[in-house]
């Protein structure tokens, strides 16, 4: 169940992939992450000429039973609320894909609300939230493996639709707790070195939140793998983006990663697979205290740095035009050869 | 001719910006640094529903006497080649331009070629290059007037146009010893920590334009203001820019600036009238090495950090979609109330 055949891209094609960027009439380097996003485009695609078919972000909603705690600034109805408000069109999210024609993707991963029949709403739930991590694990194994083959499920649907680019964002009350908790066990970070503000509580409301992960982090204290710790704390949103961004890198997908809870999901993902790097492009660095040292465990450069802490995938979004400009200066800009511009003396 | 009536937006509308960001679905603060950006347009434009008319774009381009000093990696004759290159489509601000329907205009301010009658090249010509400024003046105060002036003009027109929004970008081989002396005189800065790279000169090229740039800097050492400094360093595309950026500010319309010769353009026009400061949007921090510094005592927070070095108002081009979300999130994201949206317990 988590395990994904994914290839390392051939580097056979990296010279000429270079020669074409540094030939483009402007000094070496100069359009700087532009450069790299583009050499990495290549490498995904194994093409000089890349491209970015049906752009797509799907946001997965899930509940935390860890959220009858009170470590978020906001009730966990929030999260069904802003679900409906997704399928309205009225989230930050629906109006920064609708700005670039991105295909927005809504999925039910497990909230705590009966939708019903909704147009729109991809039914993918595994629960009716997960169970409180402080007293038992989120979820059984049965649970996990199901969440991480239905976001598998979703992804190679979106790529027979055919989109070449996929990008994962999330709603979920209380899950930067669970992003942080993953964040610690992974990269091996005290707790509240991972913990920050999420949608907004106070110091107090901080200590709380930390108060209550170490205690979580007590009762689990056994636990070894990644998936043992996916079950412990969750949520249903997080493993199902897990196994998604596993099977889109399977495909040869470029994978979006967004802020602090889809990074956290793309560190388990990366641990069961770590040739998921090649395809993981990292949109933004959240002002989430804990996302720049999450990406610096990673090894990862950020495309913008905006102190945004929203998630939604509006990271995604708003790093998407970046993407195709790096694709549109590798098929469009003139060589100096071309243009009749000299090269450096 | 150097005084342009800049007005301070009316602070009346602040309260009500605020309160309109601050009632979007999303938490308080939560979109970060495009919540600046969308508080500065609307402020710029007096109004709770902002919106960017025909964003233009205006590269400058001129040569620079002193650039027969060796102090580019590139020969002079590439300014204008590349400006064949910007009307023939293939330089990268092209490829950005046309991604992001902004309308680009090329100016030739003062370079060392006859283009003759071309087609979509704005001739405002003030000199075939400015003078050698290690041996006398880069221009007369007339050449200044002259260039501040038809920078203006363009501005106007582009304005009549029904442009709100404009861009400025420049070409032009030596420019950045240009911009690194005008850095060193305003922000009192030593020299060697305003030099960078350019287009990419090695470490003895480094220490050859430093040391050419401290000759020039004792040459002139007597200049106290500013118009003193544009007239004794230059170039053409820098002090056109300069009364271009004023005229923008005293017609109302935002302001992007691009890289670093482009932001010393902006400092003269901020020591000519620091009201500009109010309709400036800095774009992004350049790689060339002085660029942070300037950014730091300007007090700007950069749209990009993408480590670019390439001018033409590439940087402008793509930071505009994220203004262009600032904007659309405004207009567009729901409130808690009209999504039915639970706020802050």
């Amino acid at each position: 169940m988590i395990d994904f055949e994914i290839a390392k891209p051939d580097e056979q094609l990296n010279a000429k992939i270079d020669h074409k960027i540094d030939l483009k009439t402007k000094p070496i380097g100069a359009l700087g992450q532009l450069e790299l996003l583009a050499r990495q485009i290549c490498q995904i695609q194994q093409t000089l000429t890349p491209n970015l078919i049906k752009p797509t972000i799907v946001v997965m909603a899930g509940d935390h039973g860890l959220a009858n705690e009170g470590i978020s600034a906001y009730p966990q109805k929030v999260t069904h609320q802003m679900v409906l408000n997704f399928l309205g069109g009225g989230a930050a999210i629906n109006v920064f894909s609708e700005q670039h024609q991105i295909d927005l993707k809504i999925v039910d991963a497990g909230v705590n609300f009966d939708f019903g029949n909704r147009p729109g709403l991809i039914d993918a739930k595994i629960g009716m939230g997960t169970k409180n991590s402080l007293t038992e694990p989120a979820m059984s194994l049965e649970q996990l493996k199901l969440a991480m083959q239905r976001g598998s499920e979703i992804v190679t649907e979106i790529q027979e639709e055919g989109s070449n680019i996929i990008g994962f964002g999330e709603m979920g009350i209380g899950n930067t707790s669970a992003a942080s908790l993953i964040m610690s066990h992974i990269c091996q970070i005290p707790i509240e070195t991972c913990v920050g503000r999420g949608t907004g509580v106070d110091d107090e409301g901080w200590r709380k939140k930390v108060n209550v992960l170490v205690q979580v982090q007590t009762k689990h204290s056994g636990i070894s793998e990644t998936r043992e710790l996916l079950q412990a704390v969750g949520g249903f949103e997080i493993a199902m983006m897990c196994g998604a961004m596993l099977q889109a890198a399977s495909l040869g997908m470029i994978i979006l990663v967004d802020g602090f809870i889809a990074c956290a999901a793309y560190l388990c993902a990366q641990s069961f697979n770590s040739n998921i790097r090649h395809y993981a492009i990292f949109c933004h660095q959240s002002d989430e205290s804990g996302h720049r040292q999450m990406l610096e465990y990673i090894g990862a450069n950020p495309v913008l740095k905006m102190n945004m802490r929203l998630g939604e995938g509006t990271g995604c979004a708003l790093a998407y035009p970046l993407l195709a400009s790096s694709v549109a200066f590798m098929n469009q800009m003139a060589s100096f050869e071309s243009a009749g511009v000299s090269n450096k003396e």
